[in-house]
């Protein structure tokens, strides 16, 4: 097989959020009355890398407040289109003018009132500075804000998905106090630590509705969060309705009218997705976990035997010594090329049981034909390496993702592919550690610097509420300098970020202990 | 002091659910496509003593279905007000008639079809029957079922509480299928196993609004849970509102309004319960845990001293050599003694932190005073002492509860006390084990036949996601049979109780792994 560029497994160089950046408890402190932890008031989550603030501030109105577009921007879709999304961002529907605690009353803040800020600009800067459309791997995100009074209030960036960060940034500069909403004298330089920051959710273990995967889109936005990871389909269902084989939801998804993505549910999510900055990388996994293909798909799996060589009615995973398995993965891969943008495409490859595999004499055949009989790591090498080759030969270049073991398993890959991909430079995302769905007692948000939600025990009703704000900590530290990992400090920020989801609608855990939230619970909950 | 029956501390033998009775892990085959465990249909939670059932089915017409009450129960308001309740229980508002599993659908049940069911009759019966108002310790709730079709369909119990009882598991019987709705012939004598089954939560963490409240309440009548033991303040947050003490709330609430609970309020919730056959039982912990209570009620608290010997601004456990805090308390007590109707009350006296009153002068000339210097759990015995004696001579006659260390610290307790607690024989509520809030990975209902979700994790969002269905596995060991305890058989049962709630409106965690509920998931989300 000459499969040229796989196995360059994407991104986010793990090795830097290691054991000498382990963080201690939150440590709070139970015996006092009222909150453990006290709020910031117009915090920036992530911390962006630069800024300065001063404790002066303006009063912010949305009667008259509007965002000024430069002249290059006006027919830019992705900007244009954010205004009414980040103006609710600014001013959130489901915020009340609760008393903030009690402790921060005497500040004597009205000394340091400069007076109304009516508008902020929003600028287009540089000369590699164009309207793009769509969100890649790569693309610029950094951004800058000025917030000086009068002509000085502006926010610019060399591409548009910077300035949809600086516009969650400026949003979040806004807060409330004694006034409705105020916001502080404040310049950021900001800009991403990795580019490929992802959150993967599972639709298969339990389908997820459109409205909470759009919830989930949206907080990805306030998170700085620029690719979703769709793991669609997996053992238990197969919810992705495939127009070139129909079948595979009819009778593969938990039940085929309500618990499937249409074609134009698919385009949905995506669509959502580019407005926002985020790309959309589906995960079709690939020889295992995939029990629900064969019931729309007859033949894919592999045949187990007992142990006196008949079929014993149960399957494996795929059988790769049937080669219409792999036309068919062809046709489905060239069908999921055309549908999901993105040039990368997570290909799965985990937690492959072979005890099928060595039950099934066609298999044993086909082993020993390509001359590796017993060694069923290779079998498992030559069923990925074939997929590789699928996407490899799309009209639409691709560059596959794969789970760390395909990369564990480098050793029965053909010496030829590991070289190479070694060569290349090996870019690795290494997201096995970062569960959000293991939650645990307490301060949990801590461990969490991180990103995977399975859906074994997650579904439409806590997708939302089991994620958050637990995810924020890992934006942050995806986002942040390396430097950002003092939970102490961490705790204030967060406390105000959880508030500010409930705030914009978004029905998220506590986080930080006893305490509460400015919020018009009743709309929300 | 004489206190009398106090340190009674009411019930739930524990011993019974023991190691002996400890569950194996529930052990799913995540290798196959579709749901880890199929749904039940009709099965009720928790599983009735007695029933028999046949695979015959009568179907049930929300056009043509009524309930029909005996004369006794004309004007018998328990009963009145629970039919429309019931009857939205019958025909879930959230429901669809979502396709059944495919495993399921080759049942040939349409020969076991036995004509519509037009109604079921409620009757009151027995000399002991008389239609009571409110719900009280050891109150009657067994109840009978027949479903036979014809006349035959009959609830029964000696009281309102029973027909409460009866009403749910008619309810649950109803279950979807290739007719919309149908019930299978059947008979049940049901009984609780233990009078007090009691589920804790803590509104001063975390304040909870009113709609969580009664959803929680609804949802313990879902799942025959007689006791709402409302932990109302703490430490953090003083939320009740007292008539006697506005202050209490108006300083030490997280926010004066919108975070209290009105009289109105409590009214409210008292009466919500009521109607459900659910006693309220509120809890004033002393003398620990009321750090919010000093904002309202200065003087209240221990002041603490440095090593030095002077004041260092910080409170510790309220100071029973202030005599006048046994005024507080009185008038605090007979207020609540009047507000909530119960017979029983919680008094608190967990983890009392006595290093302040090490520290305070007149706490030691205090101790010397009472020959007990040095012996500072005989100076929480003392304040104890002194509050059952408050609620020992209260207008109405009430029962205490008090936390587990109270009777762990029964050395200190004069023995005068404790002798005549035993011989009144000392009953036991031990929850100490049964914490909902402390969420596990996985299949964590299974360590869950138990009961109190503290506030610090939360919050109005997460109050009923995190406590359901995880919470009715200990309403089940609470209520069926001690041999109920396979948790096999249990989870198709709790995966069909978890969509019912779901069709009722409740947004309660996915339970028992990868699966789906026929549910109109756009209506609850």
């Amino acid at each position: 097989m000459s499969t040229s560029r796989f196995l360059s497994v994407s991104l986010l160089l793990l090795g830097t959020v290691s054991a000498e950046e382990k963080l201690s408890n939150f440590a709070p402190a139970p015996y006092r009355a009222g909150p453990w932890v006290l709020s910031t008031r117009g915090e920036i989550w992530p911390k962006p890398q630069i800024q300065q603030s001063s404790s002066s501030f303006f009063s912010i109105n949305p009667d008259t407040f509007q965002f000024k577009l430069g002249p290059e921007l006006i027919e830019c879709e992705i900007v244009q289109t954010a205004l009414p999304r980040f103006f609710e961002r600014v001013f959130p529907k489901f915020s009340t003018n609760s008393r903030t605690p009690k402790q921060e009353l005497t500040n004597a803040i009205d000394q340091e009132y400069l007076g109304g800020l009516d508008h902020v600009r929003v600028e287009l800067v540089g000369t590699r500075a164009n309207c793009e459309t769509h969100p890649y791997f790569g693309m610029i995100e950094s951004y800058n804000i000025t917030i000086g009074g009068g002509d000085k209030n502006v926010i610019t960036s060399e591409s548009v998905w910077g300035l949809l960060k600086g516009l969650e940034s400026f949003s979040q500069l806004v807060y409330s106090s004694s006034f409705p909403s105020q916001i502080n004298e404040t310049t950021i330089q900001d800009y991403p630590r990795f580019p490929h920051r992802g959150f993967m959710v599972d639709s298969s273990r339990h389908f997820l509705q459109m409205k909470m995967l759009k919830q989930t889109l949206d907080i990805l936005e306030m998170n700085k969060i620029n690719v979703f990871h769709w793991h669609l389909v997996d053992d238990q269902s197969f919810p992705y309705q495939s127009m070139k084989f129909p079948n595979l939801s009819l009778l593969g998804a938990y039940q085929p009218y309500t618990h499937t993505y249409s074609p134009t549910d698919v385009e949905e999510i995506i669509e959502f997705a580019r407005l926002r900055g985020i790309r959309v990388i589906p995960e079709f996994d690939t020889p295992g976990h995939t029990q629900s293909w064969e019931l729309g798909q007859p033949g894919v799996l592999t045949q187990c035997y007992t142990d006196d060589g008949h079929p014993d009615g149960s399957k494996g995973p795929m059988d790769p010594s049937n080669e219409s398995l792999f036309d068919f993965l062809t046709d489905l891969f060239q069908e999921l090329s055309a549908v999901f943008p993105d040039n990368y495409v997570h290909l799965g490859g985990d937690e492959v049981d072979t005890s099928c595999w060595e039950s099934n004499p066609h298999i044993t055949e086909f082993m020993a034909h390509l001359n590796i009989t017993g060694e069923y790591r290779k079998l498992e090498s030559y069923h990925v390496e074939r997929v590789l080759g699928i996407v490899d030969h799309l009209a639409k270049k691709s560059t596959p993702i794969v789970w760390e073991e395909v990369f564990d398993n480098g050793d029965n890959i053909s010496k030829d592919t590991l070289v190479h991909a070694t060569k290349a430079g090996f870019r690795v995302l290494l997201s096995s550690p970062f569960y959000l769905n293991r939650i645990a007692y307490g301060t949990d948000w801590v461990d969490m610097y991180k990103a995977c939600i399975w859906g074994e025990w997650v579904d439409s009703v806590n997708l939302v509420t089991r994620a958050w704000p637990r995810g924020c900590a890992f934006a942050e530290r995806f986002w942040s300098d390396s430097s950002v990992k003092d939970e102490a400090k961490a705790a204030p920020r967060l406390q105000e970020q959880e508030c500010r989801m409930l705030q914009r609608g978004y029905r998220v855990n506590p986080i930080v202990g006893p305490n509460f939230c400015p919020v018009d619970w009743d709309s929300i909950l």
